[in-house]
């Protein structure tokens, strides 16, 4: 029922106080009840909390990183907005006890608020829940003519899913300790409660362990987190309500251990640090006392480390060559009966599950680990298709949906956005079943993301997927998503997140000049190609050792120019865009059109633009036939065929990716050929 | 000779490789000499840095700094740019010996640079050499057609004077340390040497300290730095060779002292932190043995906390009101035949003298502290006059040069450019006497500045004051310091200062609206008001509880836009203006005329908008009587008498400051409507 409310509401949660207070506000998740009333609440420089109920240090955090965050967004002093005795704070704070001392999975999130024109009163069975609340309060402060001020309004909110994750890699590239702390701070504004932290790969063991120092010492390249870092960053994730699961991905995607460790490997040494992308062949061997024994006294460190009770160890994309080529491993493959790799690594699973659980911990791994012989506590995340947590859920197991979640892979938030985890084969499991899909994780994979462009590829799409975890299941409105996605985009930009403020520099670094003005018109309508076509057109194969310095690396994921002009278009095509929409679609047309002739010879000005160059040909050309195309459907006049046929060849040619980067307004301009033709419009290819 | 060859070379420091390859080299402050050859060097992932001569810890960790900026400003990996054996490297750095172990004053820091197509070296006597020229090549890293690229050029340089500081006030606003280490890689970036810390003040103690904890505990509101974080940043400083020197201001500006020590006081506490702006009557108690006691003490404690020889005790700005008021006070003075307060403070100062000394360090202090019973080593820091370091000089003492350098006044960097430490009274002294004047420092008082817009009243403008200080005294041609100053402000971005990132938030916060394209226009053209203004006309008395949120605090200190369009129009009135320059006086009024129709009505859009509307009246007005003005002067027809003076009457009421802001550009209409009337233009008033 309160879902069911929340989406009747969307597009209609305007304030109704004067004429101009009717933008709509910005809350994202949405919650799952929101009631407007009358008038509003201003917070101003003598806005004080109070805290009332149970009281403790995390719940005093909460509070204090609230007001921090309040006093960023309003630019008041830090003297100002304290907290103070309940009897006369302005938002009371409620708690009914306290949250676990180590947060678990499955805890009380939920909150209630109420706004009213004299003060807000918060309430919430635990610390967690206080703060989501504040952070929906936090979105809703917005600059009126009476100063910053919060709706009346009444919200009655609750996850739908206990695990809502975001895992980044910090492997393929290291991603330093401020850089995930700003990050952490994006995810506690859109409710995210786990960061799963991709500790070790291939190309990195990224954290210090004192029983075996050569793990960071020698597969780091100088570039790990002391172990006093980690426990900073876990308290810093604690007070935002986040829980901290390691990954160390095992028994492939472990070159880096064997840099120092050479001994646990399925093949001889020595080993270097990997610094191509993809699967390769070294792997633990699974078939020595050995392995189990230093695993066990590594898991039983980093579980004294990492307090949370979920422990992951990756186990996907296993190529078993160093097994097949290894006639020890052969032979004891075939003294115990197994048939295959995949038996080999279900065996070195339960071995290993049962050291993780010896030392407290629940096991997690990716899809790959998921056999019926495995205790059914432990928890599969599912990468490799969006039926298999069903699929787990059906045989007694846990899961977790990734699949569709890999924001690495460029796709646009409404793609994920599209994905649900309760459905296809689990839209149709028993309710008991369904229980056991906990929600899912964003992925953050860093092939292609240094400290200065992560931001960028994970903001603000992450906060799409984020309402998926959190909102109800029938919220599927994506105009409404989109219009609520850039009012938060701006908003994380208190916090310190650059997807915004990098761009600009690395467009000034590519061009060597000041003046981006033309060269940000062309960048603004390109997009990084999708999925993992860029290491399969790539002209040189990419290592960890490129620089992420190219137009690819500097244009967003999801162009919202782009975005803007599709609308527009269709609204055009359906016979919905009035006399302004008309105007603003010739207006960019003619702006596309001419810009090519403003950039400076680009070959000339930058090595780093000599790629693009013919994208910025084709815009201009693009451009153009939209403006003919126009034209046509404008005066309801029907264009010559072999006109249409001509339009069509080109623009296929201007939709295939050059310098790896893809012209997002090709498709908007091939159904406005195809509408002014009479035709059916093609579907784009977006 | 050095000086006047780069003084030539001004505006012709371009390289000489091809057509696309004219843009001009940034360099400031410019060094002593610069001669361009043919060809560049190309600085790719494999450039390499080799050290050859001394070597030490220091140099090492100035290299690592310098690839660590390379790195940023070129997007490389940090895997890529290495430090290898100098027999392979592609710069090599030799220096011939080690800086002391403390920095001290007057340490060489001259260095020569020699780029040619196959590599660079660098020489220098100390690392603190090595430092300063690794900047100069920073700064000539530009992208061309073959990739990132420094030109092949030979450059001699080392500064004018040994002492080019920063002060930073913490204590009316706490600046935390991570915003204090950005702008020391600022300082480092354009040579400033010495950081002067500001410590305490009326409104905050800001320092831990371990014999008088109350100072901190009750002086701060809990915003101070610990010891640990004190060596941190002194280390921080310590590897860019920049000195750090403490001041801790007394006998006056001790309020913050007082609220946990009122003993110190000449009269009776309890004392509060002051949050008001301005000269207060508290000061300690110069005729008690107990004071010199604390400061004995005390001084011994922060003498030993902070390395750094020299040791600033403020003394500037008693009132004498606590004296006048103590009998004790009073009767003290009788007995020692001090006949004004200002014996007291000598007598004061005397003291406190010994006590540095006692501790080891030398004294320095403000304008006021100058007595001729002072021993000689004393430096006088002159802020009331620019002939005073003379005076100071004369006598014996050192000096420093901070009148015509406060950064918080809001002057365009131009007029600080023109301050001169050797002018004036100072030119007409012996060589002597002038190696007394040691240089100077910019001030950075903190009243209206908070960690979000410090970096934009600093940046630029404190590099032109930096130039001031290294490169030579003839260097005087505005026009290409404001050119080489636009590339600066943008080359420090990638020190992550945010004086140019900050504007946007700031002005989105204020209209609550992510879509500021008019308000930007208009508020690109504003400007705060100058020197003590903003207080003068404040409606509300500003404390250190109001909010830094206003347009005033937005704004930039000089409007770069405004700059550029008086530049247009002095050029069009004496006839240097080609065509592109006309259109873009037309282009610029044109906008200015019709911006005001674009903004939706500022009052009921924010409360933070309101004071600016009508300052947004007055542009439209004042662009519409530029466009008259030029169409007058286009067509050579002089305007009827009574429309000019018309028109000099509106632009004087416009040219009145508003919100306390400024409209920049009406001087330059001023002077197109005197210039279309025949008449002498009136100066503009900045």
């Amino acid at each position: 029922m309160q879902a069911i409310l929340a989406v009747l509401m969307v597009g209609a949660i305007f304030s109704s106080l004067s004429a101009a207070e009717t933008r709509p506000l910005i809350l994202m998740p949405l919650p799952a009840s929101v009631q407007m009333k009358t008038g509003q609440f201003v917070v101003d420089p003598s806005f004080t909390v109070g805290i009332q109920g149970h009281s403790d240090e995390l719940l005093q955090h909460a509070v204090e990183v609230f007001l921090d965050n309040l006093r960023r967004q309003t630019g008041m002093s830090p003297l100002d907005l304290r907290i103070v005795d309940a009897a006369h704070a302005k938002l009371i704070v409620h708690c009914d006890g306290p949250s676990k001392a180590v947060q678990e999975l499955g805890e009380d999130e939920s909150y209630s608020l109420d706004v009213s024109a004299d003060g807000a009163k918060l309430d919430a069975v635990t610390p967690l829940g206080v703060m989501r609340g504040l952070q929906t309060f936090l979105q809703m402060v917005r600059t009126t003519s009476d100063g910053f001020a919060v709706p009346a309004i009444a919200i009655q909110d609750k996850p739908r899913f206990p695990w809502r994750g975001l895992m980044i890699d910090v492997s393929r590239h290291f991603i330093p300790l401020d850089v995930l702390k700003r990050n952490l701070d994006g995810m506690a504004a859109v409710k995210l409660n786990v960061f799963h932290w991709h500790l070790s790969d291939n190309q990195g063991f990224r954290v210090e362990s004192k029983k075996f120092p050569k793990l960071h010492e020698l597969g780091s390249d100088g570039f790990y987190y002391t172990q006093d870092e980690v426990r900073n960053l876990i308290a810093y994730a604690h007070d935002r309500g986040i829980r901290v699961v390691p990954e160390f991905d095992m028994p492939g995607h472990s070159t880096a251990w064997f840099v120092g460790y050479p001994e646990l490997a399925s093949a001889a040494g020595p080993y270097q640090i990997e610094r191509k992308w993809g699967i390769f062949d070294p792997a633990m061997d699974p078939t020595q006392e050995k392995t189990y024994k230093f695993l066990d006294a590594f898991i039983g460190e980093m579980a004294t480390l990492f307090p949370d009770q979920y422990f992951h160890i990756g186990g996907d994309e296993v190529n078993g060559k160093q097994w097949d080529a290894n006639p020890n491993i052969q032979a004891f493959m075939r003294a115990h009966g197994m048939k295959t790799d995949q038996d080999l690594q279900a065996y070195f699973n339960t071995r290993v599950q049962k050291l993780v659980s010896k030392h407290g911990k629940t096991m997690v791994g990716w899809d790959e680990i998921l056999r019926p012989d495995l205790p059914k506590d432990i928890v599969v995340q599912s990468w490799r298709g969006q039926d298999s947590p069903a699929a787990a859920a059906k045989l007694g197991y846990r899961g977790l949906l990734s699949f569709g979640y890999y924001v690495d892979l460029n796709w646009p938030a409404s793609q994920h956005y599209a994905v649900e985890p309760i459905s296809g084969a689990a839209a149709n499991l028993s309710a008991e079943e369904k229980q056991r899909i906990l929600g899912g994780e964003a992925c953050m994979w860093s092939e292609y993301v240094s400290p200065e462009n992560i931001d960028s590829r994970l903001w603000p799409r992450t906060a799409a997927i984020a309402e998926r975890f959190w909102s109800a299941q029938n919220l599927t409105d994506v105009h409404s998503m989109y219009e609520r996605l850039q009012g938060v985009s701006r908003w994380l930009d208190w916090l310190g997140l650059t997807h915004n403020s990098s761009y600009g520099p690395m467009l000034r670094r590519i061009a060597g000049s000041n003046d981006i003005s033309a060269l940000e018109t062309f960048t603004d309508v390109l997009e990084p190609v999708k999925d993992y076509t860029r290491e399969e057109i790539a002209a040189v194969e990419a290592t960890s050792l490129t620089p992420l310095n190219r137009v690819i690396d500097a244009v967003r994921p999801e162009s919202e120019t782009a975005r803007h002009f599709t609308d527009l278009v269709n609204a055009l095509i359906v016979g919905q865009a009035d006399a302004n929409a008309k105007q603003e679609i010739a207006m960019w047309l003619s702006r596309w059109r001419d810009n090519q002739a403003k950039l400076p010879p680009l070959e000339k000005q930058s090595l780093l633009l000599q790629e693009v160059v013919p994208l910025s040909e084709d815009l201009s050309t693009v451009a153009l036939t939209g403006i003919q195309a126009l034209d046509y459907f404008n005066r309801g006049e029907r264009p010559p065929d072999s006109w249409t046929e001509e339009q069509f060849v080109a623009l296929e040619q201007a939709q295939k990716p050059k310098g790896q980067l893809l012209l997002m307004i090709v498709p908007a301009v091939r159904e406005l050929v195809a509408a002014s033709s009479g035709q059916r419009a093609p579907l784009p290819q977006k």
